[in-house]
């Protein structure tokens, strides 16, 4: 491939475009792009920003085809496969029956009238096509070609996209130290990587719950998320039509989807954890990876021992996975299933390639919890699965918490890459205090720029219901922006080539008073113009050197600009306008500086 | 005195009350209280948050009088001067006649047909009251009266706020490390102080301006902004009415105001900085400070030979005041008049017990202009500065930036400690990345946290408005809601002594499930208890055992509870049960843990 013609994430040039996705797009200053990579199959979408001085900036894009006005989407259609040649030209995976899918993936008894499935082959003519997975003795993982030097398409994809070489994806891949997660099921996807030395990314949590919510808002949701930049989303859905709704999901998707196959497995026990058995979820996680699911919590970490280390917490034991694996336990006195069977599990997540998001079931879940022996003792088994899961060949990430108070944050990422080889953090927050229900967005918003900034990956994005519902659309965006602003706030600090050309784009913008390019350059155009258009809705005040702030007679930057106008363009000429004066000032002799310091 | 009695921040123990606020507060679940201090007149609000367990919490009250209902409130009579007694028995000040009133003061032309300050008088009857200052030859600040060993009750008062002793806060003072703003024309002020020693706090911004908003409007931004938290108020104002609005705020505050006074002196010369001189200056300082302003921002650091380091920046100078001295400067080819009258305005502000915020006028205003050249050049020039009003008694804090990248921020505050001798440290934000207007209360928070736990004494709110307008009612409340969470996050990382008490009770409500007491401990307790009631309206889900977002069957928390009701309450009982079970376990013999570690 060549890669000289790719973009930073924020580059003022042209990309070199294969299609450009004109219409209602660029009449609001922006439009959708491509990067073409060394095969016409392989293109990157990104984010071109028209500015009204004729330059464009070239921003990150997760949105998918749904903001380009050329690709017709249909929902009961589906996404293009853009990976499937890529996977089928490899050659080492193979179409297979699968295992059938029955009722109960949906939630629905033997005995209920209704078949929930028939709903779902209604909604997706054709489908389900027959699943994919390695064949025997073929290593089918993103790790496993790292590992022989074989830079993918996919590889390829994400060198464009984080304006790197392929050469360094591959390398970061190999180590352990990233993971491009892509499971064969889901060539919808337009590949992205986790790992410290790329952008910082973002997860959106979305999923329906045996309290609320439907299919359809779900996949609404998911493609809302993705439009405001969510890097990935998991599918944390508890309720019924579980199997129906990641469907829709997956092949709705335009980036990895993630989920908890235990919130599935609990299900088909109605609920019993005790009633779990590694049978059960086995075929659970069989059934999500022929679906296509791209990575999975698994919470193979809570062993027996450490529960009684819970017992005197403030908060006990809050991640959902954490406290049914721990209840499991204890009810069989019995090591947990999830880490007795590992290497089998594995097993299985290698022949999909499906990348581990290895659980932190016993993250504090408060400011007095956290950093405390339960959550270090799981973190070191983290450590030693880690391990197990490379020697499989699995891609690997590892879970963080949760509820830490700032001073408490960098010992957690510290001993994690310590422990974990590098390997990916995935960090949920974390919230630096407990004092703000309705806040939590921001209480781990500061914590979560923090800890990217000192290496975290990615970050799981907390919304403003944390603690008190289930998010609606407009939570969810307000969770992707904030979570948006601390992985960019972090791709500032750990100076992340390019990162700095979107913060100098807008600010020139600012300081020119070009109000449409600030609105167009902003994470959030949409509400930066509704807040200015609160105060001066005008027309001409998009054009005003001023706002409604100071007023004319006040705007620091216009009597900046007036000062640069009067004395010159440039310091140079300042300073030489200032000398001439100062000779002036000189000559004319008799004013002398107060004598003040001392 | 008698301290013993006195609160942290969030204790569960009960106040000494002098008199209980009952009625509405308490039916809402809590009620202000008031600790007293070693004189009947010496009374310390507090927040009292009453649990459903019995217990009770204390938290720290902005609020003053208004969320008292045993007082009758009336803005146009003004709040009660709390602290007139303590003024006038220390003998030191004395009444005079003070500057005329002009109706120039309010931004209205000698030629205006309209006088408006008889609007002002009819407001107040009987007001202005006669200005007071200090005796020929009486130092009457605190700075003076901590370095000459006295503890005022303005120092016990804050000493039974912070939870420390008087002496602490007298050292504090001495010191320089810590500033007590207390105008003594501003009687009504609650006592609060700002130092690294002590709570974060949190600064909000008004002001009216030429384009928009009333003086009523300002008030009530006023008390709705101290409802919510804020420590002190600036009056940014500058339109019209200027002085008629600072007078409402004055006597309607309970926490101390500040005021930029060049704004107001920019209003006498028509907008036209050029025509500014020391005299229209210093007639506005003492008209502001007989008014009763507690703390001024004096950009006495924007020195002429400073101005061309500005000129290769991305976005110039950005503080207005800043701004308009760079333009005199430059208009006159003079040194900064206000630098140069240092020492002269050092004796107006020690008459009044004005505190001095040495303005940064150069900080800067896009990620690529942190830390340079201009921004570390007037900072040592305030370093001069703090020396100098130091030898005149007056206390002192430094204002700091502004747009700064994470790994950028830490060098501000420890260059700001040494260079002004820890001279209280008051910074907004900083903002972490330029590119999310109408998320800048979030780009800044992140900052804001981070530099307050590293030491900064005070943070001046940013509001989702910034850059693009003037905040309204939500936008100041979200405003200051966000520094809140960012100063108690700073609390809890530096180890405030009981400010983790606050979360600890908070924690303890949630995985109790005592959804009222989780409402009434938050930050924002109407907002907490609206997002729950969106999804789970109805009365018994206050009391419910799970909340919306997992549902009862995955609740951590109530499974987690489930173990420890099975397993004993502690971790003792658990550890023993477990013994128990192991034991049990190993004689029944075939079951051996899969060596899994490598």
């Amino acid at each position: 491939m060549t890669n000289k013609d790719a973009r930073t994430p924020a580059s003022t040039q042209n990309p070199t475009e294969t299609s450009e996705a004109t219409g209602a797009g660029k009449s609001i200053g922006w439009h959708k792009a491509y990067v073409e990579g060394s095969r016409p199959d392989l293109r990157v979408p990104v984010r071109q920003v028209h500015l009204t001085n004729g330059q464009s900036v070239t921003l990150y894009d997760t949105s998918g085809p749904y903001t380009d006005p050329l690709v017709d989407t249909d929902v009961r259609r589906g996404l293009a496969p853009v990976r499937e040649n890529w996977i089928v030209a490899r050659g080492d995976t193979e179409e297979y029956a699968g295992r059938p899918v029955r009722p109960e993936d949906d939630g629905i008894k033997h005995t209920s009238p209704r078949g929930g499935l028939r709903n779902l082959d209604a909604v997706f003519p054709g489908r389900p096509r027959l699943p994919r997975r390695g064949r025997a003795g073929k290593a089918v993982t993103q790790l496993a070609y790292a590992r022989r030097g074989e830079i993918t398409p996919e590889m390829e994809f994400v060198a464009i996209r984080e304006n790197v070489s392929p050469e360094v994806v591959r390398e970061e891949i190999a180590a352990g130290r990233a993971v491009l997660p892509a499971n064969v099921n889901h060539p919808e996807t337009e590949p992205m990587i986790i790992g410290k030395r790329f952008l910082v990314k973002v997860n959106a949590n979305i999923g329906n719950s045996a309290v609320t919510s439907s299919i359809e808002e779900e996949v609404e949701k998911m493609t809302w998320a993705t439009r405001w930049g969510a890097d990935t989303v998991m599918d944390l859905s508890t309720g019924r039509n579980i199997h129906t709704t990641r469907e829709w999901v997956l092949r709705n998707s335009p980036v990895p989807i993630g989920t908890v196959p235990l919130y599935q497995a609990l299900e088909k026990v109605d609920g019993k954890a005790e009633e779990l058995t590694w049978e059960i979820y086995k075929d659970t996680v069989v059934e999500q990876a022929e679906q296509g699911v791209d990575y999975m919590t698994v919470h193979a970490g809570v062993r027996l021992a450490y529960v009684p280390l819970t017992a005197n917490r403030k908060t006990g034991i809050v991640s959902r996975g954490g406290s049914i694996m721990a209840a499991w336990c204890l009810a069989h006195h019995k090591e947990s299933f999830l880490y007795e069977h590992f290497e089998e599990l594995c097993e299985i997540l290698a022949a999909y390639d499906v990348t581990y998001s290895l659980g932190d079931g016993l993250r504090p879940g408060s400011i007095a919890d956290a950093n405390d022996e339960a959550q270090f003792a799981e973190l070191r088994t983290l450590g030693e699965l880690n391990r197990i899961a490379k020697r499989h060949d699995v891609q690997t990430m590892i879970e963080g918490p949760g509820h830490v108070p700032m001073h408490k944050i960098k010992e957690n990422i510290d001993l994690q890459q310590e422990i974990c080889e590098e390997a990916p953090f995935y960090t949920l927050g974390p919230l630096t205090t407990d004092v703000a229900p309705a806040y939590d967005h921001i209480t781990s918003g500061i914590g979560a720029a923090m800890i990217a900034w000192w290496g975290t990956a990615m970050l799981c994005y907390v919304t403003p219901k944390e603690h008190l519902g289930l998010p609606n659309r407009d939570d969810v965006k307000t969770g992707v922006i904030t979570y948006k602003i601390a992985a960019h706030a972090a791709d500032l600090a750990k100076g992340h080539p390019g990162a700095q050309e979107w913060d100098d784009a807008l600010s020139d913008a600012r300081f020119e008073f070009r109000w449409e390019d600030q609105f167009n350059l902003a994470l959030d155009p949409d509400t930066a113009r509704e807040f200015h258009d609160e105060t001066l809705p005008a027309e001409p005040a998009k054009t005003a050197h001023f706002c409604s702030m100071c007023g004319p007679k006040f705007c620091s930057m216009k009597i900046s600009q007036d000062i640069r106008r009067e004395h010159g363009g440039s310091r140079t000429e300042i300073e030489e306008g200032m000398a001439q004066k100062s000779r002036e000032f000189a000559e004319a002799g008799n004013r002398v500086y107060l004598p003040i310091a001392d």
